[in-house]
């Protein structure tokens, strides 16, 4: 079974997208890229001429433990070389060009780049002025973020992690929303939380909060509905219960 | 009109989250903060004991042009009093913590957020360690980003930009996908295309390419289906029937 997890990893990083960079301008953003690139998962960098050489040791300090990624790094002389083989090429822009083209979000270009059409890659262009239009024009798609139009420039590892989350998010199945709690405990069960309820509507009784008789459905309901919104665990329902207990010994004490 | 889209646009900020630095240490990392909530459109900015000051002029350059979310940020001595106005409070963190809590991904925060529970805010801890406990536990949910589990670990600004990314997301409607073209063209209509199609084929009967006859109706329709998938624009369409005409001139000269 490991060695079919393994394989199955394989298979999704032989799929993953290649990232090219074309014409970097400052190894720490090189550097910055990597450990984005890691961070989701991605390992494929390739650079297309960056302006200060390679390796370039700025690069390193900025990748913050994404050592293997530069060092795995490729260089090439044209973008054309350093897309050869790939099957899908998505360019990033944030600017419109004048050609008829696919426009996709990341979250769209990503599911594409997860629905089988080979292997892809995402072009992204120099930090201060963007991808070449021959670049463009080399790409299937382009893919732009939708953000804030008065302030759409992103940070070129940013873009890089925009694309890489939406990437890895594709294939992931965390819920949006879960319930986290220790080892040790588990939610309480139906049983468990009435019985707190019935606790405590007791000694409410007992000290006359649920007056007078005719309010006290409504206001007994409406205790259980707050206290049943907090999600309680078995551990807590039994930290509630203690509290009830203490608090109304104090009183009768 | 304008009046009415105004309001809305202040009532959409009005109930943007609000961003919560407790001790960052880099000046830098606050400037790339600021940026990355402006690339989102997110202004409201809380800092609670920054290391080394405030203001800081390494924050400054690194916002590339968000100075003003930077001029506006607030500084604070405690979490508790950062967050005092906000109605929802949601604590970024990549470590569990032995306390039962909901917790979201950044997407499904950003619907929470949107789905009208009271003014939020996202609070991250400090570069080195995050946030302490007392921190988590002042939140009404943690945030964590499901990432690649062995490299998990996310520069400040990043975290910042993927929590504000899914934020202005969850209020865009732009496309996963379309096709973007200049201005002075249109796609093609049926009938265009149809023409090509035909303006071809009669084409390719006169020099024999649609050959044998039985084979015909299947070469034209493998044709039409090839180019029918390049979505061709009006201009387009008037472009390869001039080649077709081109080529079949050259072949008859």
């Amino acid at each position: 079974m490991a060695g079919t997890d393994k394989t199955r990893a394989d298979d999704a990083l032989a799929m993953a997208p290649a990232i090219i960079l074309v014409e970097p301008q400052l190894g720490e953003n090189i550097g910055m890229v990597a450990r984005a690139m890691l961070n989701c998962g991605l390992q494929d960098l390739r650079l297309v001429r960056p302006r200060d050489g390679w390796p370039n040791p700025a690069a390193s300090g900025a990748a913050s433990g994404a050592d293997a990624v530069l060092e795995a790094a490729r260089l090439f002389a044209t973008t054309a070389e350093a897309v050869a083989d790939l099957a899908r090429l998505y360019a990033t822009t944030a600017r419109p060009r004048d050609m008829t083209k696919p426009v996709f979000t990341p979250r769209g270009a990503a599911l594409e780049m997860r629905s089988g059409k080979g292997r892809p890659g995402v072009v992204f262009g120099k930090e201060s002025k963007g991808l070449h239009n021959d670049d463009v024009a080399l790409a299937d798609a382009v893919v732009t973020v939708p953000l804030n139009p008065a302030f759409s420039s992103l940070n070129l590892a940013q873009a890089v992690l925009l694309v890489g989350y939406e990437w890895r998010l594709a294939g992931d199945a965390t819920p949006a929303r879960q319930l986290v709690m220790p080892k040790e405990t588990r939610p309480a069960t139906k049983e468990e939380i009435l019985g707190l309820f019935e606790h405590l509507e007791r000694e409410l009784d007992a000290c006359g909060f649920l007056f007078p008789p005719e309010k006290r459905p409504a206001m007994a309901r409406n205790l259980r509905n707050t206290l049943g919104r907090a999600e309680l665990t078995e551990q807590e329902v039994r930290t509630f219960r203690g509290i009830v207990a203490c608090l109304a010994k104090g009183r009768r004490g």
